[in-house]
């Protein structure tokens, strides 16, 4: 068994199995991979260049992450490709999650034109763009302001094989094969299968969140760079065909949690209604439309409570209290 | 404050605001409202009749139930509708459940050509029309077979208040007046909070679950008979729009789980790739397809992953393994 570990020195922007492997490892082995957020830099660029404004005790922070020489945004940066000896189509890559580590600080935004739940709804409200800062130092917790403070439970937004399909494949949507599945679970103490389909399987990974919630409903988490150290084995055959995992949480350690409650034929609107009341709890403690929107995503679950009684599906969004201290 | 208690002599199948209360209450006060199961006692009767089987230590008390005299399944039979004085269209009821008992039995099924989310796909597959059947005395958990153990934390499938559009309107669907929504965290401790549309906001409730997973994906939870302890207040001019509740517990208390993933642009498929996964990993244990579906109904939890990574949005399906003794 050997450790290996990858540096954030050569990262790729899209998936594609053409792509040379960065590191060749062995079934069993374990390898650290260093990684970029998924901004590749670029809130880092804007703040260090003044387009954005960051907390004075963060801003040197951010500045030395800023990356003058990378690009840009184009995909998440992933770093990667990992061959993995042996491992052939077919077979399952079972990959033991041993450590995520954020770095210092993070990011969440919002914007009235993105990708988030309810971009739209909240434009025709006013929404602007907005990115909050995130103090991750402690490890353990990060205040979003006095009184609010968040647990941190750091997982990989990205992880995932090379699709057997040739050319470059974009990193934003998740796959058969895995990806940007954003799947908070997959914190320290998981274990995740992956369908390999192409020889080597050529794993990568990125785009760390310090906390999510389920749902991520503005778009992003607790966007960080970090470290992720991983113990890979090959599965001969495994037959399975979607991502599967095993985790030590389903997520959240509350014990008290406000809910809020969308019924509709299409689960998307069911979770607009129901994200949308949620935002006004938020609002009503005093929070922006912003904060409030930029705070769900970190923390609030959506969860489809019934997918049966038609022509009305359930979604459920779960602010947990435990965060205003009221657990 | 004054309790009233409402047996099951005078149910309804629809709600409609034209129905007479069967009880009045003022706000503050508390009711017990005894159930009836969703079926109406339809199981019950098909066990007496001989078409159905059922465990020789729960047969005579499955056949007690049997209400030969309702005139068979048509809707979920709701207790109520109980005026509250004082509610007025814009307030909002608040319940406290302060209690939740169900029956000594229930039952759980599944279909080829029902509503449930993979009736089509099993049905392909040769799924038949089971129902299974759950002794629930022990009150505190219920056996599905040697080795399977489900904890019971029972709740209301069915609580809502009267729409304001006139007529009758079906049960199946829950809507922003509540209704059957199935959110398992319904359970004893929480307080929901419903908007009022009519005078008197005219409440029923029924449709126990002793237990369920987020999605009740095979269109059952454990179904029961019951009775539901609530206090009831108005609260003036609340200025809610949907169902909102607090809760205790995000549902479930396993310290391991297994998941499996879907991602697809659409939230149903996702979650319907998701669930076949899942019931794959149930009949590698050994269970048949028609146990697989109905423990994944009384179990699996559906988790909104992300809803933002388009084109592919990811649902987990999230299976407790404290239900085998493995947590």
């Amino acid at each position: 068994m050997t450790h290996h570990s990858h540096g954030t020195g050569a990262v790729h922007t899209v998936w594609d199995h053409a792509l040379p492997p960065a590191l060749t490892v062995g079934s069993g082995d374990t390898v650290t991979l260093h990684t970029l957020d998924a901004s590749d830099g670029g809130v880092a660029r804007r703040v260090a260049n003044g387009e954005l404004n960051a907390p004075p005790e963060l801003l040197p922070l951010i500045v030395a992450d800023a990356h003058p020489e990378r690009p840009g945004p184009r995909g998440h940066p992933l770093t990667g490709p990992v061959h993995v000896r042996g491992a052939q189509p077919g077979d399952a890559l079972r990959l033991e999650i041993l450590d995520v580590r954020t770095a210092a600080w993070g990011w969440t935004g919002c914007r009235p034109d993105g990708i988030g739940l309810l971009d739209a709804a909240l434009a025709a409200e006013g929404l602007t763009a907005h990115t909050h800062f995130w103090d991750l130092r402690a490890g353990t917790h990060t205040d979003f302001r006095p009184g609010i403070r968040l647990p941190l439970a750091p997982f990989p937004g990205v992880i995932g094989v090379a699709p057997a399909a040739p050319g470059a494949h974009p990193t934003a949507p998740p796959r058969h094969v895995g990806g940007n599945m954003d799947i908070r679970q997959l914190v320290t103490g998981s274990t995740l299968w992956l369908p390999v389909e192409v020889p080597g399987a050529l794993l990568s990974a990125g785009d760390l969140h310090g906390a999510q919630g389920d749902g991520e409903v503005s778009g992003t988490g607790i966007e960080t760079a970090g470290q992720l150290t991983l113990r890979v084995h090959v599965e001969p055959q495994a037959g399975i065909t979607t991502p599967e995992f095993a985790t030590p949480t389903p997520g959240g350690h509350s014990r008290a949690w406000h809910a809020t409650t969308g019924h509709h034929p299409d689960l998307m609107e069911a979770a607009r209604t129901a994200l949308r009341a949620t935002l006004r709890r938020l609002q009503a403690r005093g929070l922006s439309l912003e904060d409030a929107y930029i705070l769900a995503s970190a923390c609030v679950d959506l969860k489809i409570s019934q997918i049966v009684d038609a022509p009305n599906y359930t979604v459920s969004a779960f602010l947990p209290l435990d965060i205003f201290g009221e657990d």
